[in-house]
């Protein structure tokens, strides 16, 4: 067996998210189906993250093992004649040894949430940046971000449909930018809690709004309470940026 | 007379370029439209760039008379209002003195041209930058670049169809800068001829390709021959960014 490390794009619009699902067209079932055209080999591929539908990303990472071996450079090539015209594509391959795996291997993952905030509508990075119309004080939105930072018990911004077994992680990084209308939120952990990322941002909004002081979130992270933090920022501001391993 | 001033954005995919057309929908005519549902008052507009089909603007800049006074802030909102759905938006409006103009007071405009340079299909990015599957050497367009800056006839980058008086044109700046697979080229002037930096941004892709030598530039700049420089590069990969007073 050959072993594929693959590096994936996709524009997160239209997509039922990345894990399979009935009726709806995921990404990974667009990924597996181009995998059999080629290859003639029916194969599960495994992913870093599951993003959820609407979700966009520049570097979502995916395995699976091939019976028959295929320059790298070649799997990409034919995932994207099969992938047309969807919007996914393969970016980078690579050959790996067996005991890589894209999900358990992984030693920390790279989110970026962007926001355009401004009174007039939304233009150009319409359905690619969630936009708030008044105005938010970013200051204020990175104080509120670094009670966040390292080991807690992430409950209050944790989806009530979340599978993992702790709601433990640890946020090594979370950094407030902005740049005119842009707001950027961009957010690193070896690993995330269902919705985690979304629920950070919507809850800093509220920071951002005035609503809430910054010290307001350090409270609802120690209420451990998914009630008492902020609403689920919309799906289509969230990129899966990156994977280290 | 009131005049007012307004910074506009528009997305131009499925736009027929900024200036009035029969059967075909122009920035301008959604812009103007918008001005009479709110205002009742029929007026033509200015604007300080008349971009062509496909291309997308952060910072068009476009003046108009009003008879009846409204304060700056509402006619942006009532603009934007009555430019829903379309992709078209006033992000910015105030009032200006009667000697303002939109085209004859700009002092410099600024424009960015993005390439996407890579093997694999655009994705995130399509329709929003020039897809180049084979490698670009930017340090040599960075190079050829370098030849057009200054004062110079720019006959051979000017379309056919271009009704300016003169082609003599000065170039105040161009940057080539890459990051991973993204290659910006921003230029600014006082103003351009038709398709100028369209022509200009496919001349140096030309380079980029190793087609070309650097220096093959400055020669096709003092051939004054539109025919002996190179392509012109798609609409949708230009930006127009803003407007100097």
């Amino acid at each position: 067996m050959h072993r594929y490390k693959v590096i994936v794009e996709y524009f997160g619009e239209g997509l039922a998210g990345f894990q399979r699902q009935e009726n709806h067209i995921s990404v990974q079932e667009l990924l597996e189906r181009s995998i059999e055209r080629f290859s003639r080999e029916v194969r599960t591929i495994y992913a870093a993250g599951r993003t959820d539908a609407g979700v966009h990303a520049f570097g979502q990472v995916v395995h699976f093992d091939l019976e028959k071996y295929h320059d790298p450079y070649t799997v990409m090539r034919a995932m994207n004649h099969f992938l047309r015209p969807s919007r996914i594509a393969v970016v980078q391959s690579e050959l790996v040894n067996n005991e890589f795996h894209a999900r358990f291997s992984a030693k920390a993952r790279h989110y970026i949430y962007k926001i355009n905030n401004r009174p007039s509508e939304i233009v150009i990075d319409r359905g690619r940046a969630w936009h708030v119309r008044k105005s938010l004080d970013a200051q204020s939105m990175k104080l509120a971000a670094s009670y966040l930072i390292g080991k807690h018990d992430f409950t209050s911004f944790r989806a009530l449909s979340c599978q993992s077994k702790s709601p433990i992680k640890t946020l090594t990084n979370i950094e407030v930018t902005q740049n005119l209308d842009e707001i950027n939120i961009a957010i690193s952990a070896p690993s995330f809690l269902h919705h985690m990322v979304r629920n950070i941002v919507g809850t800093l909004s509220l920071v951002g709004l005035g609503k809430w002081a910054p010290e307001d979130v350090k409270r609802a992270l120690e209420a451990k309470n998914r009630s008492v933090a902020g609403p689920t920022a919309p799906a289509y501001g969230l990129y899966f940026v990156k994977v280290d391993y």
